[in-house]
């Protein structure tokens, strides 16, 4: 009997818990991958990911746009394969599609949510892999923390913060700060997870590229206060597309609610010098507001991939109206984007308050005025927002005032986000 | 060209993000649950999750042992559809198989790694989900750090820190602490993911059924110094087996590595008076050893459907060598159970050394002697560790050593577990 207790106990807990192999998917000597997924029953199985060129066009209302492939994978006995040709090294995301069904791969353990998907990752190793692995180097920690906020009728908002090796060891020692911004569809959590934080930091750190700093990565989508299972708002699902909640309403608190909060929590320094603040997408038009209505705030300011609002004009509201009226107010906020608000739109109160986008060109000469140490602009060449940054640079450009350009391939990607994280961080950071 | 570039910007954001629905699953006004998945290929679809009683029996090897049933899913055009009889107050987790794959409902963002699976989860509201939802009330903050452990060869070790709220605002308050373990599978992020215990304590103390307290949560599987994602160790991936490397190693160090960080990091008490240690499963095994060494450390004990070592005999050796080998050294770690390292068998240098498990009789004593406040046990009916725990009771029984007996219906779930912690914390907690 007590033989059996413990062979019963063995194989419960054996039970319902996949075990998962090493090395899926299988990384080739030559850095080709081989994907496989065992599905007998199944009639057709398609790979999706990152490593995939995002080469397949697709139409939508006459609009055409440059959506990512699928490989369909080849039948061999009970299992499907294939086998994607050699990589450079990075993360890289994916998943199967199983007879038109988004399947996790269920040997590979590494999974990360993105926005309202699951999917799983693996690293080709080299000389990104480096900054985005796990490593036997000093941590710093991550910590996710509550703030008191107001906004949209909550009371605390969530954020997380990392902070580097060392922060609890001399607990006299400050530290410069980078406030870190998310973009449409993301909340607290992404920068940590899918833009690798806490590795990238900590591996810069230990091989001294940069000086130990802190990072606060707020979350900037005022329906959510948290990431999902976090918020007790969790009718409001994440969704990619939430301008909406992601404009107008953060920048505005920002100052008080999430740099004074850091401020009085953390041993950061609380000037101008040692503050800098950037953010992807969305999160870099925040980012740009933020710094454009706080113009002795930030020394260093960090546009990833920017929207930017300088194409909005009266024209093309009108015919923004033609799409889907519940996605959101268009009308409203792009009105507030132009920093005009028309008496006839359905705005709420808090809408119509917000004057964060107005006067676009007088802040930039403020700002400037202010000297700032760095404004840092990085976007892709296929990135759909090149025109918007390509206007925003004719405007920095027309009146001369500098700031530093990094165009690279790639497009509107968290590859992308990492590297300009990357790049960014010694350029802000003094030489440790 | 202004505005479908802004267009292209929303279409892009919109790609590859489902959108997710409001409600889902669909619970129902008397509290039954509708469960859909959209499907039209699909041959057969089950639903699976912790809300359908575990009646299924299945062999193993001569062994019956009880497993979760699946019900079948009714097909309703392109959809399959089942509705669940109505579900009292809970947490429940699910998930899919369509065609013999495990898939995650595309619809429900909220989900939860356990061990190596994803699960989606959905609460039935009312006095359990009282302490599982997330709420509008005082938060306080999680995070994730590394500290120092030379075990396994490794250099640093992961935990996960919940400190309540009001720990930064009053910087010389000092607060009690409870060590939680987490069970064979499990990591740091076990207790808080799935045992809830953020949401848990946020509102006990809200609630003033207990006073703001710290909790530690270690990462007890030497094989593994970290969650997957956050261990450069990815090889060792999770499994819900790893006696090998849950038992004989944590322990240990213990009161240096985890208690010595802790109190030096943390505004935590470092008296016996306002420690406590709780763990389930193996967890509840490492907890009462590490009591068992340590008599003078912790005034409160916790073993949430514990796995014990007294059944272990030399006759039951000889049998499990009959399992398959390959799984873990069985022979080494029976040993090491009975605090009796024979010389035939092929163990580790580290593994030599461990005497934690002997003397069990003696160290019971020494711990009685100290005068614990309480030494608490709760166990479910079904639970396949009843014999285990029932053998324990005998010997304190037959000792007359005082101790707390939670004897609940229900198995060797996270269910109970976190049902066990909301019953023990108020019984170490001074009334706030």
């Amino acid at each position: 009997m007590k033989l059996r207790l413990l062979i019963i106990s063995i194989l419960v807990e054996l039970a319902g818990a996949a075990l998962a192999h090493d090395n899926v998917p299988q990384i080739n000597s030559d850095n080709s991958v081989t994907f496989r997924l065992y599905a007998p029953n199944a009639k057709k199985v398609f790979l999706e990911g990152s490593m995939i060129p995002k080469k397949r066009k697709i139409k939508i209302k006459s609009m055409t746009i440059l959506r990512g492939q699928k490989y369909k994978m080849e039948r061999v006995g009970d299992e499907w394969t294939y086998t994607v040709q050699a990589l450079p090294s990075e993360m890289y995301t994916y998943r199967f599609v199983v007879d038109g069904k988004p399947t996790l791969d269920p040997k590979n353990d590494r999974r990360l949510r993105d926005i309202a998907d699951t999917l799983n990752y693996f690293f080709i190793d080299g000389a990104l892999a480096n900054y985005y692995k796990e490593k036997e180097i000093p941590h710093g920690r991550i910590e996710y923390k509550w703030y008191p906020s107001t906004m949209n009728g909550m009371s605390q908002r969530r954020l997380a913060v990392y902070t580097p090796f060392g922060y609890d060891a001399d607990k006299e020692r400050r530290y410069p700060v980078l406030y870190l911004l998310h973009g449409s569809g993301g909340d607290e959590t992404s920068w940590a997870d899918y833009g690798r934080v806490c590795q990238i930091l900590d591996e810069m750190i230990h091989s001294k590229e940069i000086a130990p700093l802190v990072v606060i990565m707020p979350n900037g989508n005022v329906a959510l206060d948290a990431a999902p299972g976090e918020s007790p708002y969790m009718d409001k699902n994440p969704k990619a597309m939430n301008l909406s909640s992601m404009l107008g309403k953060i920048e505005e608190v920002f100052p008080k609610e999430v740099v004074g909060y850091a401020e009085s929590s953390y041993r950061i320094y609380a000037d101008k010098a040692h503050r800098a603040i950037a953010g992807l997408s969305l999160g870099g038009l925040q980012t740009l507001y933020i710094a454009l209505n706080n113009p002795d705030m930030f020394d260093a300011i960090g546009l990833f991939s920017p929207q930017t609002t300088n194409m909005l004009t009266n024209k093309t509201i009108g015919k923004m109206e033609m799409l889907d009226k519940n996605l959101m107010d268009f009308k409203a906020i792009f009105a507030i984007l132009r920093g005009d608000i028309p008496s006839n739109t359905n705005m709420s109160s808090s809408f119509e308050k917000v004057k964060i986008y107005s006067d676009f060109e007088t802040k930039l000469d403020v700002l400037y005025a202010n000297n700032p140490k760095l404004l840092y602009i990085a976007v892709g060449e296929d990135d759909f927002v090149m025109k918007l940054v390509n206007d925003f640079r004719s405007q920095l450009d027309a009146k001369d005032y500098p700031y530093h350009y990094n165009l690279t391939d790639g497009a509107h990607t968290w590859e992308n986000w990492r590297k300009y994280l990357i790049d960014f961080l010694p350029r802000i950071s003094e030489k440790p």
